[in-house]
């Protein structure tokens, strides 16, 4: 089997693991809002975002048992974080892990696969939605089968943005964050949005629901599977800065222009946050 | 008939007219993405809204021809906003017109319907989900049939809170707005969510996805259906001092539980944003 097939399998097998994982999601989101909401909703992420985790692992690992993983749990219980050219699955098993706590509904599934350091396929689904976004290198972006693509606006001045704010320890990081959003909305753009799931955010993009996104200290589980789907949906996807995007970088532009992109890396300031793959 | 059985009938013509508003909106949205975003999407906006509003306003007076209105686009082209005894309904057609242009995906009619200046009853159809709430006074909050209520929490730092961020024109106004996210975010709290919709921000809040929505800024129309739903669902609507709600004041606060509001209250400072009934 030649490797353009081979990844074909590979990701016949993906959306199909990421169905059923989505199935899992809504059925933990069907039990007894008490049970979410009261004691320690924490726990209970923690214990569903496991057992996808693994369920999605283990799926991928009984087919294709030489690849590599990636997952957001995994890397928490103490896995290595470092990618390498051997083909490599990266993994949040619910992305928008808030917003599941509370059913608001942006919770997805991401999955992007790299060889040889490349993103080959991203795959997402928004599992409350049910919308399942894919995109191979090269063969376009899909939502359910049919064919996206990002708004192309160029002018930063009719854009939707999208981006996230959480507190921030440090406080100089935190004022930064506001700083950033106050400075996107003086320009002014026609507005910010923040769903609550980063790869949902990606997908909004490449489906020209919006017109970027940006955020700092995103993870690499968060980024892969909707970098390709922007990036196939004919968007960009660059750093922060406006430079190369870097998978490993906690940082991310995703836009329906190179302008935009820009425009937005001229505007914000950077803080420091660390790489998925600096040595602990 | 008796009063009570008056405005279910009200309500019963009220929900249809506000499907086929919605089903006006969908078709408007599936409609050649680049005529949304090129040239002149601000006039497809006004010509949709004014559209919706026209059908809407004509289906319901032609029924209740003594009836009094309030709608957005009534109000924009000179017609009063002053809320008399007189049953009067209170009409956003498009409730989210940016997230509208952008297709993003919280688009909303909003149908308040008082009378004694109460609010006797709300409609919301958020119309890309087609979900219709719906609430009567003291006949509780449903969603597409199904009760919903809101997640009853009291714990501010366990809140999702839903909010919405524009430019100001003012410095000062726009100032206090970044503050006031600002201050929540550091209590710290679950997370802010910004959907873009006030009507459906009601509705979340209502339904237990959110914990509170705060606005200053809004208008009767973007309040008065949600209002009610919210209420109905068991969670309470209060001004942003804390004190009662006023339906003309162009500010609210909506939450799961009174101790929510009154810390949210505690945490933001107000602008001034006029009343819906000043003279102008």
């Amino acid at each position: 089997m030649s490797a353009p097939e081979r990844w074909s399998e590979c990701m016949d097998h993906g959306v199909r693991v990421a169905a059923d994982a989505g199935k899992m999601i809504r059925e933990a989101l069907e039990k007894d809002i008490s049970i979410m909401q009261k004691s320690s909703p924490v726990d209970l992420v923690t214990e569903t975002d496991q057992r996808v985790e693994s369920f999605i692992i283990s799926s991928i690992r009984e087919k294709f048992p030489t690849h590599s993983f990636i997952g957001e749990e995994s890397v928490a219980a103490g896995a290595p974080s470092v990618l390498t050219d051997n083909p490599t699955w990266i993994i949040d098993p619910i992305d928008g892990t808030t917003n599941f706590v509370h059913r608001f509904p942006f919770v997805s599934v991401s999955i992007g696969f790299t060889v040889n350091k490349e993103v080959e396929f991203g795959i997402v689904y928004s599992c409350v939605e049910e919308k399942m976004y894919t995109a191979r290198r090269g063969k376009g972006a899909f939502c359910n089968g049919v064919p996206i693509k990002v708004s192309g606006q160029e002018d930063i001045t009719k854009s939707l943005i999208l981006t996230e704010m959480g507190f921030k320890k440090d406080p100089e990081n935190f004022k930064t964050m506001m700083a950033n959003m106050e400075a996107l909305l003086a320009i002014p753009v026609h507005g910010i949005r923040a769903p609550g799931s980063a790869a949902v955010n990606m997908c909004l993009v490449a489906c020209g629901a919006a017109d970027a996104y940006y955020h700092m200290g995103i993870h690499c589980w968060d980024m892969a599977g909707g970098a390709a789907i922007v990036t196939e949906a004919g968007g960009v996807v660059v750093d922060v800065t406006g430079g190369s995007f870097d998978l490993m970088s906690r940082r991310l532009i995703a836009a329906s222009s190179r302008t935009v992109a820009e425009h937005i890396a001229q505007k914000i300031r950077q803080f420091p946050c660390g790489r998925d793959d600096a040595e602990n």
